[in-house]
């Protein structure tokens, strides 16, 4: 099987992302879409905030009628009414005439700016004087000016976060129309690997692999479903993959570290229903036994066995598929530039993950090598991020700068 | 009572969070822990792997076996058996031997190392001959590699993340211990504000606060109730303010903006039983106007209306309290250096947050900021971060480098 396939490029896997479609989208409580995608491109219902709104506690005035005011020689305004918060004022506010106005109050006509109480002083109960001139629309903000009817304010595709959320409330979005969130199957296998209650015996190791990808899916917006630990036998392992297959948008087999393990993936994959291999093996370190497959509609991972391994490919591979398949298109990683602690050497040919732990020295934020087997999860504990070595880099030189992709 | 308090720093605050207590703990199974603050130091239960395991497939060999070994002059060992995956091998290698070995697999007793299958020839069923000598504990994670039998793993205080969650699956923590999630009362208050579903009248806005501020208290693993919208009434505000203050952690009364809902936030949090005003303004902008108060035990917090200003003190102020609260001792918000795209004035005295866009141009990271009032919560939509302008700084100028706290 392995002589039909070459070793792929993180960019030749990403690109053949297109050949899948997205997970089709539901309408859901505001109060629930912090974190899901919007399917639609959101547009403003109406005008936001829908009135010419003060910005600061005052009066307010046609700005004209304080034009050259100033301390030595101010403006005298008479006072025709006040603006009660929540209220349509109920009077107009001409040349030499003033409206009490709190900040958040709604502009009486005439009105179109408002002089700050810290710049006006009150003589009686109806006149004021005013120290200084306002501009037309100074301390105000105009009825249109957080949105306008009809206008695109969120395009589909975007996670919300707090914001969003905040500005589809102020536009009385209670239901939003949202991706649904991708379902994926995770399938652990490896005659060595027990589940998480079990004492292992001697040889025997827990599954690692089905909590820390669950985990990674959540993250991201995906929906684990957990189908359990498979022995190496093609039957069982064929038979786990048809009902994930049938009961999720995505699957990843995961778990055992083992060569056999891996041969029976790809045997098992390719005698799925409609099933085509597209990747076997990616030239990134570590990660290279990496296999992907399409099966009808959905994409299928074999990820190598050992976790540091299969978080690496999920965080490079894995994740921007399930971004688009949920529909998500702005998924963007966090990079933070540290300086490297040490000298690193890289193999020329493939894009090798070094997991680093950030400190702080000198003012400055170094990136030190988490170093240790890739079997070992307490390397990925101990580090804040991962940085990319190039594909044709023999190393990077201690000091070098670096971006460091943050877990 | 304004005269009674002078503005305070941001150090000052959060000083004061020490006054305040923890939420208890609970256990909870590991699959609902991701993103859960640790409630006690996690130590390893057992050596993890807990055998000597193989990282290569090819041949467990006591190392001294294959010293001097090349091309030219190979060492012939005699295969013994060979270790079936999450076995316990059968059979001891001794000198001159060895053993048949997949990655993961467990060494057999006499074994220290394994000879790659690349490294290797099978010369007869019971020979081969090995080109290349392998060192004591090469391709091998030694038994107590991940961790060592009573070794602290994690430490309490951290937030779990999918790493965390695959390591505390290795060690068999089907049950974690962790801290309740904080539970946060929401009140918003406001003659102008109505509830999302409503059409607001002329001069009504919709409650964006509420729906903000619960986002942004799920981000970091806060639970918001949401106890309405409430009239800038004493005795209504007081009302709610004791409803909330009973049945949550830490309650949050934001949404009007008029200087009236201030004040009477003010005047109903020095009613509350065991109430005791500790911040009346804080010097930074925006968000001048936060209120601060210990009823009890609980923290009470009056927002300032604008929602991109509570948003500011939320993230500056509130979330450390909530992570203190929540037990988390490595709250850490990551921060990505840009350069500023223009020159920006900032008045002395206190800290200003500016909102800004980052932008790649020429290999550079800009940040741009984005302008308009502190109403608009179009700004914060457009942003993906803000920068602190420091106390004593008169501005920043165009090309200085800048940290850019992501939202």
């Amino acid at each position: 099987m392995q002589d039909f396939f070459k070793v792929m490029d993180i960019d030749a896997v990403l690109a053949l992302r297109s050949g899948f479609s997205t997970v089709g989208s539901e309408q859901i409580n505001l109060s629930e879409a912090l974190g899901r995608v919007l399917a639609l491109d959101f547009k403003a219902p109406a005008d936001i905030p829908g009135f010419d709104r003060a910005t600061m506690d005052g009066y307010a005035v046609a700005a004209a009628s304080t034009f050259g005011a100033s301390e030595a020689n101010p403006a005298y305004l008479t006072i025709v009414g006040a603006v009660g918060m929540g209220q349509e004022p109920d009077h107009e506010v001409g040349p030499g005439l003033a409206s009490r106005i709190e900040k958040g109050g709604m502009l009486p006509p005439g009105a179109d700016s408002v002089v700050m109480v810290e710049h006006a002083g009150q003589l009686d109960a109806r006149t004021i004087e005013v120290y200084r001139s306002v501009a037309p629309g100074q301390h105000v903000v105009a009825k249109d000016e957080d949105a306008t009817h009809g206008q695109t304010l969120l395009p589909a595709g975007i996670r919300l976060r707090p914001q969003e959320m905040g500005l589809l409330a102020a536009c009385g979005a209670s239901l939003v129309q949202v991706f649904k969130r991708p379902r994926v199957g995770i399938i652990s296998s490896g005659d060595e690997v027990v589940p998480v209650e079990t004492e292992p015996a001697p040889g025997q190791v827990r599954d690692v692999n089905a909590h820390t990808l669950a985990a990674l899916l959540q993250q991201v917006g995906g929906q684990p479903f957990l189908y359990g630990i498979v022995k190496d036998r093609f039957e069982e392992l064929l038979a786990a993959c048809n009902r994930a297959l049938t009961e999720t948008d995505m699957v990843l087999v995961s778990g055992g570290s083992s060569v056999g393990t891996r041969d029976l993936t790809v045997e098992v994959l390719s005698s799925l229903p409609q099933s085509q291999i597209l990747v076997h093996g990616v030239s990134i370190s570590p990660g290279k036994p990496t296999i992907l497959a399409q099966c009808g509609a959905k994409p299928f991972w074999g990820l190598p066995g050992h976790v540091t391994s299969a978080m690496v490919v999920f965080m490079v591979l894995v994740r921007p598929f399930l971004a688009h398949i949920a529909g998500w298109q702005y998924d963007r990683p966090v990079w933070v530039s540290a300086r490297l602690s040490r000298n690193l050497a890289s193999a020329q040919g493939r894009v090798d993950f070094v997991r680093v732990r950030l400190t702080e020295r000198n003012g400055q934020t170094w990136a030190e090598p988490v170093l240790g087997a890739s079997g070992l999860i307490r390397t990925m504990v101990e580090a804040d991020g991962m940085i990319a070595i190039a594909k044709n880099s023999e190393g990077v030189e201690q000091g070098a700068e670096v971006e460091v992709w943050l877990f």
